[in-house]
């Protein structure tokens, strides 16, 4: 049997310690092709690159066999797009992984995500695609508990392909002493950051900012990722690229003279 | 009776004609704070400034009675966030308006648009905001024939309100003979960008891509937003943050071995 090409990327960039675990993981399903930032691209959103040129070189970080890797200069959704029309041309991947990121990618922050755009912008290609994340920001944060659930969810995106339009949005509760008590399909929980701006200055006197963020959790439910992940559960949310409120265009007609 | 607050910001940057335009028809309806980027951001998507510095200086763009405007180094989400915590502080703006765009933000490109992620932004932070964009890219385009709807659409939003989480995606055709036939409240189009990538040499010998995308439209539908413009009718999209595909919750939960 042919073994599934699964396409990898991220949005730390391709040293990181997130998507060296995610590639030796896939190495196990299949064959792997990495095309992934050559610098960190973190809260980067569904950014690409249209004002500016792009890079894509082979990249030593990765070698072996069954396993080829580029590094672009541009966002993850400009990787998801070099890596279709520039390094895979005609092969199509059975499976699109994003991640591991450092740090979580759920509820509002599926938005702020490079991680996720990347799923997403595969999503559009119609690629089953899954972003993973690890709700531990640190550069050497611990992986070791979340490789089962990473391969069991690829296998059964392998076996069983995602609907139309959906990627899915996977995050993880940071290692501790419990063990992991399963995975849970859930809904994005309603939650904002509430920034703060820490005001300096620079040597020449000027101000500048950098932001702060506090997140704010207004969900009450049990249905959603933030409970799941606070609960440790794996939580996972199937997203869609259609923003469209449905039920906002009934009231619009209705409400507003057009 | 108090004039309305109206936040203004954009993408394009806030020496462009799109927000001039903009400008000129909101204070026509209340006291405008603009807060914009200083340099072009189009196709930041939903980015946001995390692993560098924030600038904001009062700019001398926009001046008189009843305006205020600040130039920001970021990206238009960190406009947004900028102007709630630094700019506007304790005063909740009535409307946020972001554009007008010079180029189309319909269907799938509300992911990549960075005027778009104002206005979610925004909705985001439950203020009432809207996504203005014309059909025409270049930087001398004719805003002419879109005040009068941008006006209107914006006195039924500071009269109405918007639903919770709700964000409008406005799209004005091209400026042509046909005068516009009216707005049509649409759904987001079934359709995406099929890139490729002009691969060029740079001085030095090394290459490098520059990403050019053709639109690629699957839609049949006539109530989504590239049937309403290319009709001639301005377009809205209501759009929202939570990507939850809740149909394929219950998918996943059927079909998976969790």
């Amino acid at each position: 049997m042919k073994r599934p090409l699964i396409l990898v990327t991220n949005d730390d960039g391709i040293t990181s310690l997130g998507i060296q675990t995610l590639v030796e993981i896939m190495q196990e399903l299949g064959d792997v092709v990495v095309v992934a930032p050559d610098s960190p691209q973190s809260g980067m959103g569904h950014a690409i690159t249209i004002g500016n040129t792009l890079r894509l070189d082979p990249s030593t970080v990765f070698q072996g066999e069954g396993i080829t890797a580029y590094e672009c200069s541009g966002t993850p959704a400009d990787c998801i797009k070099l890596a279709k029309h520039e390094v895979l041309k005609n092969r199509t991947p059975d499976l699109v992984v994003s991640g591991i990121n450092h740090g979580s990618n759920s509820s509002i922050s599926v938005l702020y995500s490079g991680t996720m755009s990347a799923a997403i912008e595969a999503a559009i290609e119609d690629l089953p695609a899954i972003g993973f994340s690890l709700c531990e920001y640190s550069a050497t944060a611990d992986f070791s508990h979340v490789g089962k659930y990473v391969k069991h969810i690829a296998e059964q995106v392998l076996k069983n392909g995602l609907p139309k339009g959906i990627a899915l949005n996977v995050n993880f509760p940071k290692k501790s002493k419990e063990e992991i008590k399963g995975i849970k399909i859930c809904r994005q929980a309603r939650a904002k950051w509430q920034e703060e701006f820490d005001q300096r200055k620079d040597p020449y006197g000027r101000k500048y900012f950098w932001m702060v963020g506090k997140f704010i959790n207004f969900d009450k439910g049990e249905d959603n990722d933030e409970w799941a992940i606070a609960n440790n559960y794996v939580s996972i949310v199937p997203c869609m690229f259609d923003l469209t409120a449905h039920h906002a265009i009934s009231y619009l007609n209705a409400e507003w003279d057009l």
